[in-house]
């Protein structure tokens, strides 16, 4: 583990630990499969990256209360569901290094507990008494639901512009955890310049966070992905490496790339080979360039607040997410 | 047309048209084939039984304003939300007598589309402002979601208990109908004898128009029904009449049922002896003794109001569903 990891593992432990008990709690469905199917995923060791940033900006914005690690869980849920119906759609054979939901289950079933989530979901926000909250959450659906959408629409494509990746990152993952933080302030009874802070500072980790993530879809290894390297590009799935390399690759080098793209069937070797051209054409440290403009926009985002132990954890984990490599 | 369904058409005229209105102008999303999958199953010619119920409600508790009818669309798209899940679950082919979505789309679209549906409901009851709607919406949700699992997993067993079914068809169909003259209720700003009149009217109502849904899979014929009759059948799925008969059954009667029920594919001519058994151990009768009963009860729930046009268009569209053949 790194300094970084560690410091960041015992800040946030207490933390972490609560809301795993909510997790386990709050699910409490009557039928058995759907806690086999929904802790299946649940329980696969996720980061819990979103309830925690809703804890801390909760906590940021002077929140004292222990109602803010219940309603943290919705976020989880939320990611759940979306992974649930996602991993239908993907044809996803593993997930967190276990094989996806679909695999093991009935797909109706599958798709039923990721319903069930989301309105366990709507249903722990609702305990809150706050119409802002239920606002919020809202909109977060709707852009995600439309997001995915998009996302499957354009699978196959190799005419993805860097506009569109963006449009598409942003409402899969961006918005929920924009949401997650701007959630944490309303609980708080911030001030709308607060609320506005930590919603930005989440918009701009959201991106990178995916950002990332599709990066180490690349250069990652299987074992410490927990899924397999290569299954954007299996499913012509197009990320920005992938999206830069093309607009700057001679013709032999597009030619080549195309043609992987668009047969999803590739050995080792040609995914090495693919893989290099990214490196080749500088998509991947063009990815590595952004994402660290776009850290320090969260990082400044944060600005208006003073320093605390909160706020450095806040950074410390934004930090992080810059440098994983797993 | 009947001499009740004319009246009940014209009574209700000016309601379901600025309802369908409504279903239109807050469906607009930014996707066109999201609009189309909604769309095929939305403007296929639903009976607007939810929407209309609400509205109605919202009136006989005193609400004069237009926002019950934006809000009311809310059902209409839960339901077909619902119906977009169950089309992929079950395998339907027909639907409203058009084909079933998944199988002119990808599953995977179909299932984001339903999703998209559920999320603009919650975002549509969001406006209204109302936490007390938030909250009924969120019990809504969750219990229609446990109730299809509940279902899915009873599918092929001969073992269903009368209890069961009810159980099923309760948060399959009746906690929507009862949520929808519930909201009409709160958004009326009603008292709380009149919010659980009017719930406890739709709970019970909402038993017996899944009852008699489930009677005329076996009496009505393709045509009007707008799907193939014996389809529960066809996905061994045991509702009330079949599960009555059965009971009562005598030992090679009930193997033949058991048989068909198992094997799920049956000829025509089988199909009308398994009916012919329905009849002869009164399967059908006593759905029908029970329906009357049930309707008893949601008329006799309404009796704390006064009598006005309103109420008497309720009660109408009651008597309907009791007695409609297609």
């Amino acid at each position: 583990m790194t300094d970084l990891k560690q410091s960041i593992f015992l800040r946030t432990k207490e933390d972490i630990e609560s809301i795993e008990k909510e997790l386990e709690k709050e699910l409490d469905p009557y039928l058995d499969i759907v806690h086999d199917i929904a802790g299946h995923i649940l329980f696969a060791g996720g980061k819990r990256i979103r309830p925690l940033l809703m804890v801390l900006c909760a906590r940021l914005c002077g929140y004292n209360g222990t109602f803010a690690k219940t309603l943290s869980v919705i976020f989880e849920y939320l990611h759940t569901s979306t992974l649930l119906h996602d991993d239908l759609i993907d044809g996803a054979v593993l997930r967190r290094g276990k094989p996806a939901a679909h695999s093991l289950w009935d797909n109706s079933i599958v798709v039923l507990t990721g319903d069930f989530l989301f309105a366990k979901a709507g249903s722990i926000a609702a305990e809150s008494g706050n119409i802002k909250i239920m606002k919020t959450l809202s909109d977060v659906y709707q852009k995600m639901a439309q997001g995915e959408i998009h996302q499957l629409l354009n699978k196959g494509s190799i005419d993805i512009s860097e506009e569109e990746y963006f449009d598409v990152i942003r409402s899969k993952t961006g918005v929920l955890i924009e949401g997650a933080c701007r959630v944490g302030a309303l609980l708080a009874n911030a001030s709308e310049q607060e609320e506005k802070a930590v919603a930005l500072y989440g918009s701009w980790f959201g991106l990178v966070f995916q950002m990332i993530d599709d990066m180490l879809d690349y250069t990652a290894d299987t074992d410490s992905l927990g899924k397999n390297v290569g299954t954007d590009l299996r499913e012509g799935k197009l990320t920005l490496p992938v999206i830069y390399a093309l607009k700057k690759a001679n013709k032999d080098d597009r030619s080549f790339m195309e043609e992987i793209i668009s047969n999803k069937i590739f050995s080792l070797e040609q995914f090495e080979q693919f893989k290099q051209l990214l490196i080749k054409y500088k998509g991947l440290e063009y990815v590595e360039g952004l994402a660290k403009k776009y850290i320090a926009e969260a990082v400044s985002a944060l600005s208006i607040f003073d320093d605390s132990k909160t706020k450095d954890t806040l950074l410390m984990i934004t930090n992080y997410f810059l440098e994983r490599k797993e």
